[in-house]
């Protein structure tokens, strides 16, 4: 435990934080490969930024929205959230007995997931939703923050915030370079990814659209505070990343990158504006270096969002032949 | 009629975008008369922006929200946004017939807003949100530029985009100057306030939070859709102010302007936090110029954020006193 030391910390110094790179850089996506994809995201970000092309786009209009579980950082074997909610189950448990007594909470303390699992996506959300309540919004993201300085990943025992796609990284410096605002939109629960999405990414807490709660003002004698209800206010997954966008954002991206099907109708929403447009996918390919999966797998489920990305011309990110590496460097 | 054309045109001309103000201006606030209130607000952008100041704050923490009804542009006699729905009561009625019998349409349709006002101010949210319905976001909009670009203020026969106050203007564009970002917290619909921000502000669609309505991913045969339902979402409005800021901002202000009690728990969650903190009240006092209103008005009703805002030192801006001029110039 000694060199974990404090991980909010470390992040700046050990993450390439996005908006350091320089946009001068000779070459901004040192982690990509030569090739196909790397072209075709380059020549979209070269068309929208050059005056004389008729593809311009006005800086205040570069939006790019980014999903996050399997796009900007691994998902498995579980959705790091899952796991920050499934190492939460143990203390909730202890302030409500009655939850030791529930399925799927009666297994988590087992450690068998089966039955959470069965559940799907929905019984997933719900637990992640009722081991994050009743607490206020300060107390929860001092509770993120001490997981994350903490938690090791299962295989790879690095920490959680190092389990980023280096590429997507460099991505998204690079596209800020060309003067795009770059955004989250995730299902995962907006105030857990707040907490890191700044030092990890360069995201600020503003640019991160996700899944929420429902929160409650109060006055206390200490104060005024927001409380986190254990209620769901908004899914933003598949349909909803749309209305999730509409939401905080205000105005259809022109790029999009994604991973699973719970992004085809983000991948939808933003292709089918007019003007030229990016969609691309993340297509998890690399057993070696990562996870080797899409239609058959629990968490980020691609099946339909590849078919239409095939259809219609979306960019598909092969990790495999695509990315030199894929993770940060290890710090010694 | 003729004079008018085209308001969103030539809004880029007519009102001074609060960006375009030099950060090296001479005087960066000069419709604001010397004295304590300006004082205040310089004595607090100076304090947060020096690095050598204890209360400095860096860069990306300079986060300040506004009200928009009667803190930004006027709302006598009449919110705008209701006088915007009042004039679509008539072609909503027209595909509606029912509503010609209900109140408070039927009355709203012989000119009478009686009973709309004896709803309170959940009616007319609930007229609003009806008269904004059933149609896509991008239809909405639409009509909403549209009846910008020809309805008129009942007694100044301004365009209501010219009834801003130029005084904050330029507090808005001397703030950004001094790298804070700048947001709307209003209980205004966000779909409707989106649609001039950007161009009568300076505030981009992304960082207008207000109240909205149920939206739905709809896949149509010409491609994705977001459907308004005239079902409520969420009211940003008293309580609900700073749970939108939490939902939508993330991080917790440290500069707040309003000028209603529906402002009232926005202003105690600013000024709570750690560090200097600004809280501010547009106090309307103005019965030559503006209008003189407070507690006992219908729009705008302040009673309790002023009392609160004297006891805890709040700025208090007086609006006959403060101010040089109210709205920007007429143009010729």
């Amino acid at each position: 435990m000694r060199r974990l030391a404090c991980l909010l910390a470390t992040l700046t110094v050990t993450l390439p934080v996005a908006g350091g790179l320089p946009a001068q850089s000779a070459d901004p996506l040192p982690s990509w490969n030569e090739g196909t994809t790397r072209q075709q995201i380059i020549s979209f970000v070269e068309a929208v930024t050059d005056p004389d092309s008729p593809d311009f786009v006005p800086e205040d209009e570069r939006i790019a929205v980014f999903d996050n579980d399997g796009t900007l950082w691994a998902e498995q074997p579980i959705y790091f959230q899952l796991a920050f909610a499934i190492d939460r189950v143990k203390a909730v448990a202890e302030e409500k007995p009655e939850l030791k007594e529930q399925e799927p909470y009666r297994s988590i303390l087992k450690g068998d997931l089966k039955p959470l699992m069965a559940g799907g996506e929905h019984a997933i959300l719900e637990v992640v939703m009722a081991t994050h309540a009743d607490m206020t919004t300060d107390e929860f993201a001092a509770i993120v923050a001490d997981w994350l300085k903490t938690a090791r990943h299962p295989t790879t025992g690095r920490p959680y915030t190092e389990m980023v796609y280096q590429p997507m990284l460099e991505l998204l410096a690079y596209m800020r370079a060309n003067g795009f605002k770059t955004f989250i939109v995730s299902g995962g629960g907006v105030e857990f990814m707040r907490v890191f999405s700044e030092q990890v990414y360069g995201i600020p807490p503003e640019q991160v659209v996700g899944s929420t709660i429902v929160t409650k003002f109060e006055m206390r004698p200490t104060g005024p505070v927001l409380i986190r209800l254990p209620k769901i206010d908004f899914i933003d997954d598949k349909d909803g990343k749309p209305v999730g966008i509409n939401r905080n954002i205000g105005r259809r991206p022109i790029a999009a990158f994604g991973n699973s099907d719970g992004d085809l109708q983000m991948l939808e929403w933003t292709t089918a504006g007019t003007g030229r447009r990016l969609g691309a996918i993340v297509h998890h390919t690399d057993s070696e270096r990562e996870w080797a999966y899409d239609r058959d797998s629990h968490f980020g489920h691609l099946d339909k969002a590849l078919d239409e990305g095939r259809k219609d011309g979306w960019t598909i990110i092969d990790m495999k032949d695509d990315w030199k590496v894929i993770f940060p460097p290890v710090r010694p």
